[in-house]
């Protein structure tokens, strides 16, 4: 059985998205499998037109706004967050979304890319599977 | 022995202490031993009261304030931090404080819930325990 | 071969630096191999003068300003951001640094410590390093 990564996205901020797609594809394109567990704001990204909507968690800080890092990485031909999540579900990337979140943040399915969600699930369903990974991150 | 899960606990904000107390208690509930080692502002949740105090991480994002997640908990019958502190207590879960943000921050011993906090320490500590663990996560 | 630990450090904030320097050399004082993969805003911290620059993530929480952690720091004897990465070079810790941030963000080599950095890579750098490591974090 290949190496496992498996990643909990609490934060829905922006940049930790791509910190977490580029981590993600990264293991998948070395061979490991990977799941990534959505929660609270980091679930708020799996909404339809969610992707786009992140801020950036220090969007003040260095004179980066957002527009700017987007215009810079399609300079430096750096992929979008939809692109990355395209080749992380082609790249057969396992996503998980957290229900109990679901219920709070009043979610419903129908709001969700369900095409991307392999699963929804509570804490028992990410413990499953982090138990066994070489690689935990909580991001 | 059991599987190991072994978290740092950085941050204070209110949703990253729900993640934390919930994925550790998913981790007890599985049979596995849990550490959580609280620091900087996680360790200001140890404080008498302080579970009731900490802020969101985007309060100000999607319309939800503390209030609100707090109502909408209490109606999807998800269970309060202070709940899920005892029943991490309960179920065996460990915490350490760390000696160096307690010092720094001017926290003594007899501001904090002495009855939960099974040690005190330093980074040697929160290795020692880490270094065999399955799951390790920065909160 | 030692324990290895693979943090990546994603945050610039200061008290986040805190923790993961301070984390990375407890890991080498108790034997492990450690590596450290700054991105995004860590990747500022590897600036000239980039350590004493970093916000705190609650700064106008609990009213610590960074001055006053700095004074409370000095008073205790903790060493500064500057001191921990000096003793985290000659304990042995290896740092790598982001080239795709460097790309986005502009960052020149000239403009970094290149004395501290033992490598600049892409996130294939990391999980080759992070998927034999004992403790992953994110940070």
């Amino acid at each position: 059985m290949p190496d496992k990564a498996v990643l909990v996205v609490h934060s829905g901020d922006f940049d930790k998205m791509y910190s977490a797609l580029i981590i993600a594809n990264g293991a998948l394109a070395m061979g490991m499998d990977v799941s990534m567990y959505f929660t609270f704001w980091g679930l708020q990204r799996l909404k339809k037109n969610g992707l786009g909507k992140g801020p950036l968690s220090k969007m003040h800080m260095f004179g980066f706004g957002k527009w700017m890092v987007r215009k810079k990485m399609q300079k430096s031909n750096v992929a979008s967050l939809e692109k990355l999540m395209e080749d992380y579900k082609d790249l057969g990337g396992k996503i998980i979304a957290c229900e109990m979140t679901m219920e709070i943040m009043g979610v419903r399915k129908k709001d969700l890319h369900k095409e991307w969600i392999d699963d929804y699930g509570a804490v028992g369903t990410y413990i499953y599977e982090a138990k066994d990974a070489k690689i935990t991150l909580f991001i």
